[in-house]
Order: C-alpha cells, then sequence, then structure tokens
C-alpha cells in the first residue's frame, strides 16, 4: 500500500453530499478531500467551518477546472447527477457517484458508454454508482455466506425499503423530481436483488400495485406512499419487494434470501442499539430513525473501498452496468404501479 | 350456561381428525365425542384404544343414521368435504368443516346455498370452516387491536405460509388433489387477509409468479413450491402473500398488518418454546416442526369455541361465505400462477 | 392404560385452587374431581356454579370423610398445607400439595416421614409437592438437554422469579404470612437450581442482601422486594438468585444455564405471546403479568402428570425430599438476607 | 474548535495498543499520532509499515524525551500502566490510561494523587482511566435515560463480563500477572456498577464465589475462571456480577439496570451484526468473538472525546478516582473469592 492519499473533491453538499464530505475527510485514512462545490450559500458557509483546507466552489465546472483532483463524489441533486458524472468522465477522474445515475434509463446508460470510452484513454479509472448497502457488514456477510452456497441455491428474494413517516409534505414535493417511489426508493432492494440472484440474470415478467394512504398529493405525480411489487427471473428465482413512506417506528429495511436449504434474513429484527426498554408498555426497543442512523458504517466502509479501488487499480466494488439495470428495473415496476399492467420480457429489454 | 354437553361425530380419523376427536373428547368440557367414522382400518384401531366409549362406523352415512349427534366434525380427506358437510346439513346437525369446504367454488358455493336454505327450518344450526388461525391467540389479539384502530387503517396486509421441506415425496403425491399451493396452504392467509382487511371488500386485481425449486414433479400437476402473489383491493388496500414447501429450519406461518399509525407483526420470530441455546455455532432458537406444533392451542380454542356457538345459540366465529371467498381467491392465485396472467375483476367476480 | 378414571379432591378453591379445580375438572381426561372443601363462601358459590356434579364442603375434614376420594390437591394457605397433607396421607391417599410444603424446614420433613411411613402400608401412595416449572415445556426441553450433556456439565445456574409492580399493598400484607421472599417467590428458582446442579449436591454456603425499594412495610415482616442471592455448591458449581416484587412490565421469570460447552437460556426474551408491534415508541412486546400466565400450560401438564403416575403407579415427577431441600435453602437465604452473614455449612445441614 | 491538532504518543503496540494507534492515527481527525514506542521488535515493525510518518521509539522514556507530545495513550502490559502515567504526568502531558491502572490500589491512588498535584502546575492537563465500554452509544444511551428519571430511581444493577473459551492456556498464564478474574475481567462491570449507581456512594458489603470450571491452572495464581459476586451499598442499592472465561458462542458482556418503574437491558440480545439464518439448527444469530469486535466503535469515540477534552480544555469523561475505586472493589472481590468470606466495610474503606 502507497502513502500516497487521494485528492476528491465533492460535488453537492446538500444531506448527503456533507456526509461523503465528513466521511472522505476525516475518516478515511487514504483520501484527502482537497476541494468541493455547491451553488448553495449555505452549504458553503457549513463547508467553510467544517473541511478545513478545502477550497469551496460555487460551481462544479469550476472546480473541475480549477482544482487538483483525482477523483470526484457526486452528491448533488439527482437532475445533475448523470451531467456531472459525465464531465469527471471525460476528465478521466474517478467517480463515485449517488445513486441513481438518472431516472431516465437511456441517460443512465450514456454515463456507461461515456465510461467505457474514456477507458480507452484512461485504462485505471473508475466509475462506480453509491449503492452503500452493499457495504454493510451484515449485507455483505448474508451475500458471502449465500455465495459460498452454505444454503443452496437461493430462490426467493425479498426487500423492504421502509422510511419512518415524515407529515412536513416532503415527500409529495420530492416526488416531483424523484422518479417515483420505485426508481427512488427500492432501487437499493432492486441492486440488492440484482446482486444476490445475479446480476445478469434475465427477467421474465414483473408487476406492482400501490396506494397513496397517508399521501394523497403523490397522486398528481404519479407516485405511491405504499407498493408491492414481484419480479421474475429464468432460472426459477422469484423476488417481492416493498417500499413505504409511512412507517411508524423509523427507517424498516429489511431482505430476506430464501435458499433451497436455510434462509437468511438481514435486518428482520431492526433496531437502533443494543438497548431494551422495560416498562409499563411492555419490552421495547428503538429503531433508527433514519437511512443513515442505520447505514452510517456502510458509507463509511464505501468511502474507504471507493478509494482503494483509485489508488490501487482495483476492480470497483459494483459493476456501473448493473446501476444502470437497477434503474430499468425501477422504471419498468414504475410504470406497472401506475398502469396496473404486468410487464413481460419474453428475453427481451432487461436482460443484461 | 347450561349442564348439558354437545353430542359430536367425527367425520375421518387421519392426522386432523385424531386431532380434532381428541380436542373435543378430552380438552373440550361441554363436549362429548359420541361416534366417529372412518373407512380405514388402522384408523378405527386407533380409535379403539384412544376413544373410550365412543362409538365407531367404518361409514358416515350410517354414522349419521345411527348415532345420536347434534353436531359433526368433517375432517376427511378434501375431496368429500362439501359432500359430507351437505349429508349433516341436511339432517339439521352442527358442521364444523376442515379448510377448504372445496378446491371447488361452485362446490363451495353449494354449501352454502344448502345451509342457508336449512336455516329456514332449523335456524339455530351453526356451519362454519375450521380456519385454525383465527383461534389463535397472538393472532387474535393482533385482529383486536387493529379492528379497535389503534395503529390507524391498515394499509398493507403480508403474510405467508412455509412448510418445513419433505424429500420424501409427499407433497408431489399430495398436489394431485390438493387444488395446489394456495387453494391448500395459501387458504389461511387468504383468510387472515380477509379477516384484516375486510371479508366484503372487493378485490381488482391479483396475480402471482412461482417456481419449482425443490420438487420438480410438481410441474406436472401444475402446482408450485414457492410462490408469491400479490392482490389490490378497491379502498386502498393491498397485500402480499407467499407460499413454500421448501423451509428448513421448521413451519414459519407469519403475518404483518401495516397500518397508517404503527404495524403488528405476528409470528416473526417464530419460534417453537421460551429456550435459547448458546453453542459454538452462536444463539440459536429452534422452530416449529410443522403447522399443529405452532397452533395446537388454536385447535383446542376452535372446538371449544365451536361448541359453544351450538350450545348457546350464538353466532359462529367465522362467516361461512367468507370461507367460500377464500377458496374463490386461492384458486384465482392458482390460475395465476400457472397461466402467468394477471387477472383483473373491474367489480365483478370476487366482489362478496 | 386402564380406563378408570382418578377421584380427585381440590382443598382450597382460593385463585390457586380454582385453578387446580378448572384443570382436573375439565382438562384432565383421566381425572373425575369429585369433592372441594374450602371455608369460604364466595368460593363455595363459585364452585356451585362452575364445578357441576362436584360435592362442595366447607371442612376438609368433613371432606375427607366423607367423599368417595383416590387423591387429594391441597391448595389451601400455606399455613395449612402440611397440616392438610397429613391427613390425606395418612388416609392413604395420593396429595398432590401447593408449594411450599410450610414455611417451617421441621414441619416440612414431617410431610416426608408421615409419607415414607404411610408408604409402608400403601406401598402405591403418591406424594408429590407442586413445583409446577417443572412441568413447563420449556424448561423441560432445558433440562432434557442439559442433562443429555449437550453442553457439557453446568457450571452457573442463575434464575429469578420477578412479579409485577402492585401498589394495592397486597405483598406487604401477604409477606406477614408468607415466609418470606426466597421462600415464597425463590423457592421456585430454588427448586430449578436443584433440578439442574443436582437434588443431592451438598451446598457450601450462601449469603443474600435485599432491599425494600418500593414497599418500605415489608421490614416490619423481616422481608424485602428485591434481593439477590449467590450459592455455592460442592463439586464447583455455582448460583445466583434474584428476587423482585417490583416489575414494570409484568412477570420476568427467567433462568440460565452455564455450561462448559454452551449454555441453555430459558424465558430470557420473555413474551406474552408470538405479536410485536411498531409504533411511535419502537418495536414493542407485551409480557405476561403474573405467574398464570405464562406458566398456565405447566399446571395442566401437572394435573395431567400426577393423575398417571397415580393411576399407573409410576414414581411422582419430583421427589418429595427436593422440596423439603428447597425450603431449607430458602429459609437460609431469608436468614441471611435479614442479618446480612453468610451462612456456611461444611458439609453439615443442606446435605441431602 | 480550533485547527489545532493534539500530538499524541502511543506507549506499547500490542493488541490494545495497535487499535489505540490506528483509532487516533486515522480516525481522529483531531488528532495526530507523532510518536510510538515499544521494547518489542515485531510491533515496531508493524508499526514501521502501518503508522506512516510516526517516530518510533523502543523506550518509553526516550520518546517522551525526545518526540514532541502533548499526550500519551499508555497501552502497555499493565504492570508498567502507573509507571508509565505518572512519567508523563510529570512532564505535563495529558495521559489516557488503558485499564487498571495497576492492580494494586495504593499504586493506583498514587497516580491520583501525583496528578492532583500535577493540575496545581498545569491546570488543564487532562489524566483519565480507559474505560471504553463508557463510550459505547448503547450503554450510554442506557445512562442517559436513567440519569434523566425515566425509570424512577435504579434498584439493582447486573452486569457482566463473558469470554469467549480459549484453549490455549492464554488465560492460566495471563492471571499470573493480571490481578484475578475481577481485577481484569470485572473490571468495566464494577466501573459500570459506579456510573450507574453513584461513583459516590458507600459500599456495605461484598463477597464473591467461584469456581475453575474449564482452567484448572488458575487454582495456582488464586484465580478462577468462573464467579459470581453481590455487592450492596447504602442507600438501597444491590449489584450482581458475572465473570467467566468460558463462553461457548462469543463474547457476551451484558448488563441490566432495574430501577423503581423500569427496566434497562443492555446487550441482552447478544450479537455480532443484523444477520440470522434459519437453518436445519433452527433460527441463528452469531455473537461477537471478542471484546474488540462488540465495542471497536467505542472505543473510536473514546479517542475522539479524549482528543477533545484535551484540545477543548473540558472535563474528563471520566473521573480517575471512581476508577481507583473501581480497582478496589475489584481486589476486594477478589480477595473474597480466594478467603471465601463475606468483606463488611462499616462505612470504612471503600467510600468515597
Amino acid at each position: 500500500m502507497g502513502t500516497q492519499k487521494l485528492c476528491v473533491g465533492i460535488a453537492g453538499l446538500g444531506r448527503m453530499g456533507k456526509r461523503h464530505a465528513i466521511n472522505f475527510h476525516e475518516l478515511t485514512s487514504r483520501a484527502n478531500v482537497v476541494a468541493a462545490s455547491t451553488p448553495d450559500n449555505n452549504e458553503r458557509e457549513w463547508a467553510a467551518e467544517n473541511l478545513q483546507g478545502v477550497q469551496i466552489f460555487d460551481d462544479y465546472d469550476e472546480m473541475l477546472e480549477k482544482a487538483d483532483l483525482e477523483a470526484v463524489v457526486v452528491a448533488s441533486v439527482t437532475a445533475v447527477h448523470a451531467e456531472q458524472a459525465l464531465k469527471a468522465i471525460k476528465k478521466g477522474l474517478h467517480v463515485l457517484c449517488e445513486k441513481p445515475l438518472s431516472i431516465d434509463v437511456e441517460v443512465a446508460q450514456s454515463v456507461v458508454s461515456a465510461y467505457e470510452e474514456s477507458l480507452k484513454i484512461y485504462p485505471q479509472q473508475k466509475v462506480m454508482c453509491a449503492f452503500s448497502r452493499r457495504f454493510d457488514a451484515s449485507y455483505r456477510e448474508a451475500h458471502e455466506r449465500v455465495e459460498k452456497g452454505e444454503f443452496g441455491s437461493a430462490v426467493f428474494f425479498r426487500s423492504q425499503t421502509a422510511d419512518l413517516h415524515d407529515s412536513s409534505g416532503f415527500f409529495v414535493e420530492y416526488a416531483k423530481t424523484s422518479g417515483g417511489i420505485f426508481v427512488d426508493c427500492s432501487i437499493h432492494d432492486i441492486d440488492l436483488m440484482l446482486w444476490f440472484l445475479g446480476e445478469n440474470r434475465t427477467i421474465k415478467s414483473l408487476q406492482a400495485v400501490g396506494v397513496c394512504a397517508v399521501h394523497p398529493g403523490l397522486e398528481a405525480s404519479n407516485d405511491r406512499d405504499n407498493a408491492i411489487a414481484t419480479v421474475e427471473f429464468e432460472g426459477g428465482k422469484i423476488a417481492a419487494l416493498y417500499c413505504s413512506r409511512m412507517m411508524a417506528a423509523g427507517q424498516e429495511d429489511t431482505s430476506e434470501i430464501i435458499c433451497e436449504k436455510g434462509s437468511v434474513r438481514v435486518n428482520m429484527q431492526v433496531r437502533k442499539n443494543h438497548v431494551e426498554f422495560h416498562d409499563s408498555q411492555g419490552a421495547r426497543r428503538e429503531l433508527p430513525q433514519h437511512y443513515y442512523e442505520r447505514f452510517r458504517e456502510a458509507f463509511i466502509t464505501e468511502a474507504y473501498e471507493f478509494t482503494a479501488c483509485c489508488l490501487d487499480n482495483t476492480p470497483p466494488p459494483i459493476s456501473l452496468q448493473s446501476s444502470v439495470k437497477a434503474v430499468c428495473i425501477g422504471q419498468a415496476l414504475q410504470r406497472s404501479v401506475i398502469s396496473g399492467e404486468k410487464i413481460y420480457f419474453d428475453g427481451r429489454a432487461i436482460k443484461n
């Protein structure tokens, strides 16, 4: 392992951008955050206080031009993920791009194409979509044990992303640009589904049904606040997904992989920590209140491993093509939940 | 409460028949088992030893004719459930019929019609299908708390019936007459779904996908060993079902009712008893190995409450019509899992 | 198995007496409750309504004299346990006596002596103290697995009986005659300790400390509402006990047997049933509110097995001598918790 | 918060020293590890590879003399903890000293005295003993909730430190200098006991019993491999401790604080991560295999907070005097477990 540190720029300092900045800046010993960009005044003020020694830009392009970067973390709003990623790719920079690459499959695919072209010039370049759950110690152990064949072949994958209820109207506003609950929320479960059942496995059919139970305003954006989907793969594998914006107790992101000779459950007894209270209400544990509370460690590992693959020229932990496939499936499910139609692929479309 | 005891006849002394016989004979203080019938020699021998003072018949019709019965428990093979129930109904006897009434909706509906006719003559007659899970203390508490509105309106119902893997070939043989995994296995989940989401609620659509993962022989009977379904109801409610014949650890029958302000989970930490082992494998609890190991108490309660409704002339705990609706849904799911088609109801068909 | 039923009389129809009466009367197919006695008017009224066909006496001696009994269940107040047991023993009746035999070791021992004498005349007579937890399916499985040596030799036994807080003053009143928290409450844990570590194992030392945290009135009766004890056995085995009258969530009776190669935990995730609630408080399960709610099944099994040992002339499931030893240990702990002294046995006293 | 970083030297690079070095070097953004010392060649080689830019010494005194230090982390063998801490204190350096300060109470107290003297010269100096469990998020939440009085006054504190069985003979060798299981292993539980029940609370009595169940060789060092203790405090509070070197499944460090109106349980469902396996053995989770696997995060927090108190001149998170009290209690328990005597304090000795 060399002594060189990876020079990183952070694009966007919103909720996730701040976290990436801190993680790369303070907790990733092999990386140096040298620059950050955001059009937002408050975010730049935050950076001035919290990212000492880091050059702050109000413009992404200017950062790319002036800062001495080897890698960029794209943590801006979803709408510019692809555009910013493409610009960095063209400059030969390593890119860690927040999920989803885009809510549009073609745009997402264009990032892959650009990366493939770029690799001819910069063969050591790494571009990766930030599917944080793949870096969670529990999901990793589950995947490793299933891959080893400890429980036989995987047959049924069940997963959910279920957010704490937010009565502020945030989700309704957010739905206008999020691409829909299957693209925004279930994208993690879709990514895990591909990881556990096979990224190259052909999909035969999928369908979804959903409702607006607590956020009727979502209808206007063709979105739902609770939805369930089934996906049927070639080779005798099936999956069921649930997504929700209505949880009362906290973030409940759970997965189950049922194999021929056993099953593996991740997060099914979701808990904030190791404390249990016994009082007049019974025995009680608390839950994480949001995604980051549960998966903070995974983000730190992600920062560490992305840095390592750049510095050591090893393959990125997640294939970029599979991230496009995840968007493609998310979009198809979103179409299905709105149209009510089951979608058959006949070996076309969502294949590789 | 009177001192009179209900005189009961048991039809069929197979696995379930034996259990019903013992439960009514020994553990239901207000009932007397006075007769039992079975065409099987071994079963009659068992009865001679275990059902003291009970008249044993090799023919159901003869039992109906000669024994002094007030009620019949139909626990024969599924194929004769409806026929035996109909005969008892016509004689004005109370009937507790094992599920399903029939694997054919029309036949099942004919039992309801016969009962409705018979009520004109025997207004105190009780006929009920034995959906044992409704008598389980945990399911009951869940239902009561949801009904009270403690967690707001129910939005999503998820449930599964998952049997221990049996490598003997039993399931393949059994599938020839079982009506399929959704009629045989998921019928409990369907019944619970109706109980929790509303027995009169109209279904908009349903669909299922499934595989033969460990019992390829099921293909020949148009059956599957793992399958998942989604059901969409009018009024903003959705459901997901999973059924399996492949569990490694034991019987895993779990349900989850996700409401607007909270959720209720039944059996999600399924366990045989209150013991946990810590050894070199980690911390471990064992699971019930079959349905009866988990639900024995529910069957005893069922016997007790069926007896009580007969003696006290109170309404049966489960409406017979809803049991037909369960068969109807099970059949539709079975059609869908085979054809691959999503089925839309447009307000027709599965309504009442 | 013969067809004969055991003719049982119930002495005392208080809280526990009623339960024994119902269990023997309605749920024990091989027993007939033919008589019951209680000096209490209300209890006799209850019996008239609930124990049909049973002869009711207001005097125990009269019941012994006039009723046609084979066995007696002594469920009266603790003060008369021994006296009533002795009378029944002298008549050659089988006796199931509620715990403790007596709060006085000599009195308790006198019952054993009387039984030993009586056996010379009635060699098939059964006398047993009702330690219900030994009949609980979970404790039994734990014991069986430990006995089999599955986890190596048992080293440390930890157990507690912890009652729901009762603000009515009941415990203070009750303490005047209960013999103290170690004789009344921990007696179950002491019995289990002997069962798991060896009924004949010599005790080297024991000591206890305790407090009156929520029931200061207990001081006057030389009692405590929370206390902890350690017991040291010959042969390298130790035990720790906790007893409490102050639990907020419910009855928390737990045990742990730590062996050389593993440990067995009983009831450590104590729960009322299989339901879990998720709401704004987190994820929550409820606890049994009292001893009987958790151990009802064990009492039914106890009734069944006591009946069986009487009818089939098999050894009683629990040795009467060990029940005296339990009282002896309980008394010593109660002395220690009050005096503050550690008690050493030097191979004397608590031996057999 | 200033931009200045704390210059830290690490004394000792054994198992714990390596961890402290990495945590301060890579994961504590406000600290710089500038030097490390160890007499061990292999450890210095490890440092050369893993602590880039850090000056490595083979002699502690030399490090103190030559390196430009503001703080020292003492992670050497227990025997030199006090000596090394004293030297650093005299130089006015901040000190984070691994537990225990010493296995001898007088020596431990001499560190406190030296620190008190030194404060007159260096009023901003911080000296703290590294009781890592106080930095664990779960223990912290438990403490905060109890301190707030959410469950009323604490009455009973129960805690254990139980190590995975090690058949290599390590514990026997280690016992020769460890001070005994109560000083080495239970010292954490004792520290937590003081934290939860009151650091200034007077102890009335304590006693312990123990056995050599799997490591008979411990007898020779007057040590035990399983032991239980009770401690009685003034003011109506009691505690029970268990320590073990014999766990089959992993590290089982659990605590329970039972208060008047509720209880808080930490780690009682000890688990390595969020994964559960269901297979033919039942439902199973794995346990952490050693202390650091469970408490790594706490060590990182400890490094962060020790650094912060030095840089920001805030009080150290743990009082040094309480760490001496912990040693004092540990020693008394060790005496008791060997002598078999209960120790009474009559308001003397273990008071402050």
